[in-house]
């Protein structure tokens, strides 16, 4: 069943998954569409943005964003049209980015939504030009200040955050090294995003190869997944390395901590012989101060070509649930987007 | 057997240690008094300092620091006397900072050696007014980035560098919270250094009692130390928390990684949720950016008392394998240093 004009469809929250989500983690439901309020827009969902971060929300603890409850909409940023407006700012048929979620229609009192004016491809407002374009502007630029020369490692090479940074990477001037899984991936990273060299972690000996593309040590690595890529990173780090930590999805499914060794000594170890600066942060801390320079600088680069930017659209808004499975286990290729409505 | 003028003892690493040193580690050796040759100074130790980061260099493996060779003499700072000189800038009797290490007597070509002018205490120019001094203030102000109203942890709180940076952060009006080794060393830590409260980590349950003493969680954690007391602080740290690491001396004697479970994945998701920096560092990195302002300060503050000095001196070249034993167990109080001769 596709979006239509007197029905809501939302995906809910089912139960808190243990491990990777399944099936059972979502329902769809079916309701009226919300009416607005004085003051209020009604928004269509055109574009719903799937992220790693949205694991993290599916559990109970405590994260940096703050848990769903059981029943509730699952929660995410939406390219979305205003459908009737009784705000000042949104007239109907306005182009909004908002955080509507998994839903085909949601109210906003404008707050947490901002129109999108001039954008040809309204979608690129949930990837390169939105959160994650941010993050690794942010995260590979303040946090790891790359410098000419410098080789740079990153994971997810061909995903939303990791292809930017590469390409970010490479407009600094610097030797950079992406690691993606399958050979389709690493040959897209070089010859599309173009990275100097890319690592496919399904090759098998990835110590062994990761050393080998980086004969120079490795000075920033954007650390997006953590897992058995940290652990062929570590040794290799050189002297006043950086590490914006920014994600970790190899972990994002475990319910228990891994069994040992610790390998905490051996990384405070190498933090602290090599003098490496790791550092988390979450874009949402960033937007007042880098928003604007941000925007003004990848709009530019994709203007003039130095930057590009791939997509990986999942038709559907029932389709969701297995695109958000299939994004923890590295399946999409690109920023993974649902179309969950007609333009 | 005291110092005389005419022999030179030396202490050789006599075996690598596996876990900690043992008195086998060590051997005292007996020899002639080098002679100094064109432009070369004799040197007499009247202080050697003793310093966790030697331990490292007992260890094959790379460190920070060149490993020392079996049968070689062990390396450490000291503070000396020109007992002979053919060097413009070195007078006979001048007090000198040098590296001659564990002997009585060292001949130096002035480029490891400077001139302590107008010191009332030579000796602390192995401490507060020298490399641990500078330690402190490198990772505390440079790194922790201190601001007003920041609660700041720090081990070893009665140690060489804890103490130090115990009062850096009160002078810049944080709340500091030492951990210590027993009712004595806290005691000394509020009593003498002014800390605002000070966990004994003998005294059972520090998890419990770092967190009522941390009512508002950690800002700044000067790692000194690793193992248990860095599980202690890791739940309690802020978003924006800043992690110097200084040492670890808890692990120093490691020889094999820990049993599991592995809490790398704990703590990289630690730095994630609450943005936190964890830094390396290494005091040598820094002399030639901050060792003047460094000297500065710290000289003003002993001045007007708004720091204070605890020294721990062990007599005689024989004492310094035990007193080294005893540092790595935490059995100092105070900045370790061995009194090899008379001034």
């Amino acid at each position: 069943m596709s979006q239509t004009d007197d029905c809501n469809r939302h995906i809910v929250l089912a139960s808190r998954p243990s491990g990777a989500p399944t099936a059972a983690t979502f329902s769809m439901n079916h309701g009226p569409i919300p009416v607005p309020g004085r003051g209020e827009v009604l928004l269509r969902t055109v574009f719903l943005s799937l992220d790693p971060y949205m694991r993290g929300r599916m559990n109970g603890g405590p994260s940096y964003a703050p848990p769903i409850g059981l029943g509730e909409v699952m929660g995410g940023g939406t390219v979305s049209r205003v459908v009737a407006s009784d705000h000042p700012k949104f007239r109907l048929g306005d182009w909004v980015l908002a955080t509507s979620g998994w839903q085909d229609y949601a109210v906003s009192d404008g707050t947490t939504s901002s129109v999108l004016a001039g954008m040809k491809q309204p979608s690129w407002a949930l990837g390169i030009l939105g959160m994650p374009g941010l993050t690794a502007y942010v995260g590979l630029l303040d946090i790891g200040q790359p410098k000419p020369g410098d080789t740079v490692v990153v994971a997810g090479a061909t995903g939303a955050v990791g292809a930017v940074v590469g390409q970010l990477a490479k407009l600094k001037g610097c030797r950079v090294v992406g690691i993606a899984g399958g050979a389709v991936k690493c040959r897209a990273a070089t010859t599309d995003l173009g990275m100097d060299d890319c690592v496919d972690h399904h090759g098998g000996d990835l110590p062994g190869r990761l050393r080998a593309a980086c004969p120079k040590g490795i000075d920033i690595y954007f650390e997006n997944v953590g897992g058995p890529v940290f652990d062929a990173v570590l040794p290799l780090l050189n002297v006043g390395a950086r590490v914006p930590v920014c994600g970790l999805i190899s972990y994002y499914n475990d319910t228990v901590p891994p069994p040992g060794p610790d390998r905490l000594p051996l990384v405070m170890g190498t933090l602290l012989r090599s003098r490496v600066k790791m550092q988390g942060f979450i874009v949402s801390d960033h937007y007042a101060e880098r928003h604007v320079a941000f925007t003004r600088d990848m709009t530019a680069w994709l203007a003039d070509g130095s930057m590009t930017y791939r997509e990986d659209v999942v038709e559907g808004l029932e389709n969701a649930p297995a695109a958000m499975i299939g994004l923890l286990e590295g399946k999409n290729f690109g920023k993974l987007v649902v179309r969950v409505g007609p333009n």
